[in-house]
């Protein structure tokens, strides 16, 4: 089968690979019908995330179950489905708290061996381990590409604000408007923020956020934390989403914040980095960090998905074809794009 | 100055009483510019609550603080307020817990000798106790019939999705849709539920509820439990409300909701009754009552309304003159409105 | 092999029943050391949980893993271990959620086709489906009567008090002083109860609830009432547990709890039965009810077992031979023993 | 009346300073019967917090209701009593949502007119604004040394704990053994902690700890690493308490704490620092910070240690009068005393 795979950094190839085969009885093959090109692909276009030459790449996916082992119950052949973007056993210490996203025999799609050696979705099929917990049947009425934000993107905009425990009526701010803070932004309105600060310095991610019902503000031309206190009577937001991953990004969080607030940090950290802890004392913040609970929200993200509470289409700037992908992912690298999609 | 009084089971009189003064430094004055007329005043309206005749009656209000004690700090003279139903100490053992409901030392308007002899505010003017905590100020651009839902039926809808533990994504059902019911299928929606099942059998009230984003299901004509296990795979409903207050609703709510879900009594219970609790137990189901604490969320529901999220106006079916109290209740207790407000 | 069979209402047999033999990858044949004759093998004895003559009882247990499926990862053969009485599948909507007691494919030890056609453990050998979530190892140095309170009983206690919501500091009382009521006075006292008031009427179990630092209180002889006002300067209970499961204790907790408690009804509950809810609508009471989820709190059990933080060996009263069953279900009938232990 | 003022760094003096007296009707003097040196104040002593030569100090008091003012309701003249650390005013949009701590109008003893000018109580006697929210009555039978331990350390220690989310069963780590991190210990221990390990390179503190019920691990001789995966089947433990207040101690924390675990950072941070955001992001962490909410916990702590669950007691090196504290100042700046006790 065809399936775009990683090459060298910059250099991503279409190419003809193995079929998936079933190996254990919980897993299933997915004739993949849509697969989107997402931020932490560019980690691996660009060599940051190493993975091995020739390994396929790719982790949102939605399409058909072709295939299903004996001990799939969920799911069955003919089903139309999503994926998460990772796997979980359902049993370790971890999963048996909920907190799929950690689980000690986790594999990530499309990240090579460090992640699992788990074979990537931009393919025509994948496999797909562990089925019952990590695919979900698309509901009925739901687009494909829609459907494909609900194991990734939207689930992590689900998850920053899910977990951060904001409460209907309350104010959030959301740093950086990238696919994953625009659905963040969503998330937010759609659980009943009473008002939400959404902060870039790109104009058009800007206007997508008021279009979502956002208070848009320039992180440079405008002023967000005047902004920050004039929606909450001088206080600071009662939640402040960091979708960025960048110092300043979670500096600035810790000042729009009020006393007692919660700062999410969705954005993705690799390193050590200064951080005003005096500030987050004197505060009594709460600093929570990591990624996306993806396989634990995603039956809450589908149904608000499918009564359109959540609408990540949007996002969607380009459908492409599979065999297109090296052309989309230098668009994508050009930024050019918010969510690509690709159909085999 | 004129204000509405019990005289006697079915009979409100406008008359003649004396001026509210402040009494303790934390009190304020508030010239009433809005009150409403409640399904509790009707308890009291048919006898079935007690009040002393000549007490005036009403809890629901909305204003300008015309005189502040010396120890208000949250309002001055001059500020268009609403306020809450009952008042709260802010220091005793409940109130130190955020459970103002159930403060020892609390008072509710218009409810007579037994609940803190408080005269009520339907009235040229009202005394409020404690006003920094039972008071807020009317954020700018709302209307008084707005406004004035934030203290009590509007504070209870929100209260009752706010502490059944419903988080976005999940799926309710409101049994009742009076105003408390209407409104909680408004706070459901808000919160994120994705879907919200509204039960009554009256064609205007489910019309209403249906306006807001609910299934609006008869209770006889339809089959409520055919509609919460379609919207749930089977499983039923994860939070029910019961905004009614029968025991018939009570075990529908019980039958609705599935297995370790929230069953939220918001509708008044005042006896004995026959309750399923084999039922409950093999559902692991919880069981919450009681009255609303609406100084503890009325923060952040006046932030829903503010920002549109919430908008009890459709509610309000007419508006009358304080001087026409009596011909006001005849048409309440005859059920031809939802919310009547009268204005002094 | 030999095991413990249910013949006839009042009548259980040791016979010679079929070895155990793996069927799914995720099962294990345990070797038991130690199987505990339990309150639900007496509703199985007296009938009124009715299943199958010839079908083998018990579910509490300890032994040694002989057998594993490919697919059994957390424990293998010659590990030492305890098991839950109840099995889960870790993939249904409700695991997802964590919610093993409810499980859509549960099966119950010992309980007939109606709860899942899993033969007992008061046999020589027993089938453990899904044993990576059933199993755990015993920690070094557990004796076996103490390890096999993990799975059913001190898990019961746990839960009731773990699932109440109560904090450190506060003081509960726990209605009736079988197993389930003791291990729960252990549990709250362990969890951090500044003060537990324990009622039953039986001398014995009064005397025991008191070594384990409660304050007991006989139920008619004393005043629990009373008893819960003067532990909390008149308010009432935090925390009411009735692990007796009778309308009257259900009666007394209501009465007990202060308002914005909680009641949690571990007891057992079948029927229908008058409750008070004007009294838990007007004290805004939560009432829980249930059987333990004992898959999702054995790790938290066993480690304070493990810690001696909980202790349940003083409930061992008896310990007899797999032999002589019938002797053991006839004297546990006539309530002399709290908790006996057969050795096969 | 005599007082311990600050008058330069290293330079305290007993002196004649005015008597307090009754300004708002919410108000009481408390003769001061006990009080504590804290380190706070030692911070005061050195210089690094500034308050103005001649103020008086200190913030941890037991004594007797001598006079309270109209409005006061909970204490009375003759009532033994203790008190918090701050006031609180029970009104603002902190105070109303529990948050005590962060009251926008919160003044502390001793600490000038930065934190509210409130004189402290190493006095003879002392004024307590907002009594009602601020003093408790002593328990029947606690002794001034116990109770005194209340509103400071041993309510710090509870919050500590209790505001990390640790639950019975839970293995959690204590690093940095002074009063704080000791009365930590024990909250962790009285909640149900199956096991906890306590940090520090000073033997006595380590051997106190140990007393208490830790694992005492030295940070350089010992591998609290390796106790923590000991403790845990290597997965850390679930929270991490930091009662040092320094960048090694927090990056400690991270590394010790399990993912999806809470490093609870209770030591004092002011100022910016390095911190390991990679980890604390690929663990998923919760980084909890502040200094704690006594007024909202002392109900409890005051529970356990009347039930003896909490005995701060064996803390309390000396006991010495309040005419000696130039001296004591000394001897606890040297750090040869825990926590000394002035009478006056």
């Amino acid at each position: 089968m065809r399936a775009v795979t990683f090459q060298a950094p910059g250099e991503v190839l279409v190419e003809e690979v193995p079929e998936p085969e079933l190996i254990d009885p919980g897993d299933a093959i997915v004739q993949i019908e849509a697969t989107g090109v997402c931020g932490s692909d560019l980690h691996i276009y660009h060599g940051r995330v190493q993975i091995e030459p020739g390994f396929t790449i790719g982790h949102e996916y939605v399409g058909t179950v072709i295939e299903a082992g004996a001990d799939v119950r969920e799911v069955q052949a003919g089903d139309r489905v999503l994926g998460c973007f990772q796997t979980a056993c359902g049993r370790c210490w971890f999963c048996r708290r909920g907190w799929f996203h950690k689980c000690d025999a986790s594999r990530t799609f499309g990240h090579g061996a460090a992640l699992g050696a788990l074979q990537g979705t931009q393919a025509e099929r994948a496999l797909v381990p562990n089925a019952d917990l990590v695919l979900r049947k698309v509901p009925a009425g739901m687009s494909d590409e829609v459907a494909l934000f609900a194991g990734d993107v939207m689930g992590t905009g689900y998850h920053a604000v899910a977990e951060s425990g904001l409460r209907a009526g309350d104010v959030a701010a959301v740093l950086g408007l990238g696919p994953v803070g625009l659905c963040a932004v969503q998330a937010a309105k759609a659980s009943g923020a009473a008002h939400v600060i959404a902060v870039d310095s790109v104009a058009e991610r800007l206007a997508m956020a008021e279009s979502f019902g956002a208070e848009a503000v320039h992180l440079s031309e405008g002023d967000p934390r005047a902004a920050a206190r004039a929606a909450t009577e001088g206080r600071g937001v009662d939640v402040c989403i960091d979708a960025v991953g960048h110092p300043k990004a979670l500096d600035l969080a810790l000042r729009l914040t009020r006393k007692c607030g919660t700062v999410q940090a969705i954005g993705v950290y690799a390193e050590r980095c200064e951080l005003h802890m005096g500030l987050l004392w004197i505060k009594s913040l709460q600093l929570c960090a990591g990624h996306a609970n993806v396989i634990g929200h995603v039956d809450r993200v589908l149904a608000m998905m499918s009564a359109g509470v959540l609408d990540p289409s949007p996002l969607v700037t380009h459908h492409m074809a599979l065999d297109d992908a090296a052309e989309a992912y230098a668009l994508y690298d050009r930024r050019e794009a918010l969510k690509i999609v690709l159909k085999p």
